[in-house]
């Protein structure tokens, strides 16, 4: 495996691979990597000729007021984990990334506002552009995201439809602790209490599916119910629970064919997320 | 010469000529060609294997109350005229580069918001988000823009630098008439009467030229010469006159090394630009 930096190396040697008819598989991480990455990375290395991890943690997604400074980062144990599967390993940093002249930003509208977008202005600005970056450095054949994101997931998938970018976007399956908990760096900021109350998460989500399969299509009902469920935690304050077409991320009255039901939730000081993709 | 209308065919070809090891030249072009634009087809005859030159009449950079509908237009004319040189015409239509759901924006923030893009907003998003479209289908070496429009060309060389987007973007000199008018599609606008008046912007700019040549430093003096010599012409109305850093396009109130003197006229109904870069 091989730690590059600097992103216009890494951009002559994918040149070079490229035209040697390889195909690249790129998996862009921010690094404190947990079995959900090591799930993309595993796959990348299935489809592709090369495969390309990037450790970045990417100020321009963090507001203000979020936790950019305190972000876990380990690069030891990241490069450790990642080795066995992994050619290359793209480990930038802020200022090659984002001179102090850097001005260009690319937004999403209207996917990017809402859910998320709309309690962390200006993320997805963020992503989109970290991730429009990481493309034209390392165009991808396929890169991977996981559907924990889900709302990261769908922009992206846009961003690149609209700005014709030929790379294949897989998302993957949630990976989850035994408790149902999705994997997460910020997992690692939850004391030992919190730990225990967060797997109210992806419980509410299960009510949700199963009240559907019971025949519930009314989603003010199901998150009404799931609201009750993760309030029962002291530890938990919801950001958001919605119920939304998985593509355009329209809000859904009644259940639909297919409804992605998202939440975010403070569990103590953590913001965290989750999603299931129900289908009728 | 190929006529390709479809931007997922030409992808597709221009990904085969890449791996067989050709560079691309790419012109980017609204149609209505002039000697302007052919010089920029013969330069990257020059430099490149092949030759892609696009016709496309971007709605993204009209405002609402803008000339889209009337912007001239001739493919017959102009794709005889870019035969000679050229490889590939890509000549897309509107549906295909924006379908109806299309969401995403390029926005070079600062430089898009003075100058032209103070009485045109959105002018350099709709500019930056199609050239970021062609670039991502057609993967110039090196792409070729007018020094006519400056702005534009200071924003896209941005944009290619913080994007990571590896094309050598070369600015060409301004190709001008005999009078020293610069070549644009929006002059077969200009009535007879207008045509003569138009001649006054050049005339200004060498005015400028003339009176940094003989010690002048103060900018506002300078431009309050050349709009004196603007508004003889009953025909004439100035959009705006400025002297700016040729990089950060930030206002020079003092002539510096380096200075670029840009101006907008309305003459007629017609909003005509140009500009010259001073040296001292």
């Amino acid at each position: 495996m091989k730690i590059i930096s600097s992103p216009q190396l890494l951009q002559e040697e994918i040149i070079k691979l490229k035209r040697k008819g390889n195909t690249i598989g790129f998996v862009p991480t921010m690094g404190y990597l947990h079995d959900g990455h090591l799930s993309l990375i595993r796959r990348a290395r299935k489809d592709c000729d090369v495969v390309v991890v990037s450790i970045f943690v990417n100020p321009l997604q963090f507001g203000p007021r979020e936790d950019l400074k305190k972000y876990p980062r380990n690069f030891k144990k990241d490069s450790a984990l990642c080795k066995k599967y992994t050619d290359i390993l793209f480990y930038p940093n802020v200022r090659e990334m984002y001179p102090d002249d850097f001005l260009t930003e690319i937004e999403v509208n209207k996917l990017s506002n809402v859910l998320c977008g709309a309690s962390r202005p200006g993320h997805f600005k963020g992503v989109a552009t970290v991730v429009n970056k990481l493309f034209n450095i390392i165009f991808p054949d396929m890169a991977y995201f996981g559907q924990k994101d889900a709302q990261q997931a769908v922009i992206i998938k846009k961003m690149v439809k609209d700005l014709n970018i030929p790379a294949d976007i897989k998302v993957m399956p949630t990976v989850r602790e035994k408790d149902g908990l999705a994997m997460s760096s910020r997992n690692s900021y939850l004391s030992r209490q919190e730990r225990g109350d967060a797997a109210v998460l992806y419980r509410s989500l299960i009510l949700a599916k199963n009240m559907v399969k019971k025949g519930a299509t009314d989603s003010n009902k199901i998150i009404s119910k799931m609201r009750n469920l993760i309030l029962n935690k002291k530890s938990a304050k919801i950001d958001y629970i919605s119920i939304v077409n998985p593509e355009t991320l329209d809000p859904l009255k009644k259940m639909n064919k297919q409804a992605l039901v998202l939440l975010a939730v403070f569990v103590g000081k953590t913001r965290l997320i989750d999603n299931i993709l129900i289908r009728r």
